[in-house]
């Protein structure tokens, strides 16, 4: 049987501490590759480098792993890694784990779910595993439930459209009220930005911003996660409103 | 009666043709704000800038107009333009016109698609638009449609998390076969990285393809312009795979 080949990718750079948990779950599973942003690239959305030339540096992690840092984005990795770093195409790409959830109207953002959908475009199964928290680093459930559904689909293939988008708790697995399979939720962030004058008394601008949950259906991303189940939302790309396609063909589109 | 606001922006950058043309386009239909990237932001996707601040600077266009440059993405400028530079919310984003077609796949890549999704994560009504030529600059067909377009969004509405995506052929008005309602179509890029070696001996890697034509329905993006038709493509950003929910309910999903 012929060797599982594995891409192992990421958006928060390849020495973020969620990759190498990320290279450590999938361990045995197949011929491992790492390649990732030599920077952390997070909210990056689905940017590809089209203006300026791509570089590869060889990364050894000390009690680590063996990788590639590619000074691009997520999709720029996948990209380069299947079509001039590995020996064969992946099988699978599994990208993560990230620090925060990349749920919601926040998917459209992420970059550890374009690594996902780049993998898709390239006809790839692809995973995308977020720990839905920036301060609490509980990384040993998420490995878990990452090594089990690589292993799930490699089993049963993903439709050739669709990637899986994966958002655990930082909790333990005993504390885990589910494993269940969700819709992507509305919830957006409310904005602001905080201008300040720098010392060169320029203005500038940070954006900041609280989320606000609109969704209540019991099916949706960030309720499962609130009440500390394992959300599995599977992603296409098709994005056409077949819902609204009828009534803007009946729009006086002539000018 | 109260004016309406209208924002215009782009991806190519607020020194691009394009921007001038739809900036034009949409005079006399209201209070009208150009903001947009300082420089071109190409295959962004749809990224955000939170790890640097933005800055905005003032910008005049000789025998153009004036406006606001961002040293950001086309979404960082329609969050910051509708927060922090606008009197007051716009009431409709035109995102355009750009340079290139943004069909099908690409639609993921697309920096003029994202602006528009920005606006349309407010719940402003918002608008893309693409002349399909990078060579042919043949604006006056799109500048034309643009401004129906507009005039047709201001008075119907749109679904709230729905925004048009349209694209037009570099022709002349006469030679228009059609305005169609479109799905956006399957059609993917066949990617190869063109290796080199700087004069210091190191390997870089330039991005190439060409676009593979997948789709042969004719009610697809693609597919309309290849016949000399407007195509007007509704878009949302539930990434949801509604088809696959139930068959993935089914997988063993407890590690």
């Amino acid at each position: 049987m012929e060797t599982i080949a594995i891409l192992v990718t990421n958006d928060d750079g390849i020495y973020a501490p969620g990759i190498l948990h990320l290279r450590e779950a999938v361990e045995g599973l197949g011929d491992i590759s790492v390649v990732a942003p030599i920077t952390e690239k997070s909210a990056v959305g689905h940017a590809i480098t089209v203006s300026d030339p791509l570089r590869v540096v060889e990364v050894e992690r000390n009690g680590g792993f063996f990788g590639y840092g590619v000074n691009g984005t997520p999709a720029d990795c996948v990209k380069i890694a299947a079509r001039c770093i590995m020996d064969k195409r992946p099988d699978i790409v599994v990208s993560g784990i990230n620090m925060g959830s990349n749920t919601a109207t926040n998917v459209i953002y992420s970059g550890t779910v374009s690594a996902a959908a780049e993998g898709t475009i390239m006809y790839i199964p692809s995973i995308a595993v977020s720990l839905t928290s920036y301060t609490r680093p509980e990384f040993s459930f998420a490995r878990k439930i990452a090594r089990h559904l690589v292993n799930q689909v490699l089993k049963h293939g993903l439709p050739k459209d669709t990637l899986l988008n994966v958002n655990v708790p930082p909790i333990r697995e005993e504390e885990c009220k589910g494993i269940v399979v969700t819709k992507q939720g509305k919830a957006r962030y409310e904005e602001q930005f905080d201008m300040r004058t720098d010392p060169h008394n320029r203005t500038y601008y940070w954006l900041t911003g609280k989320k606000m949950t609109l969704d209540s259906a019991e099916d949706v991303d960030d309720v499962a996660i609130a009440q500390n189940k394992v959300s599995i939302t599977p992603i296409q790309y098709d994005l056409t409103d077949y819902a609204f396609l009828k009534e803007l063909s009946t729009w006086n589109l002539k000018p």
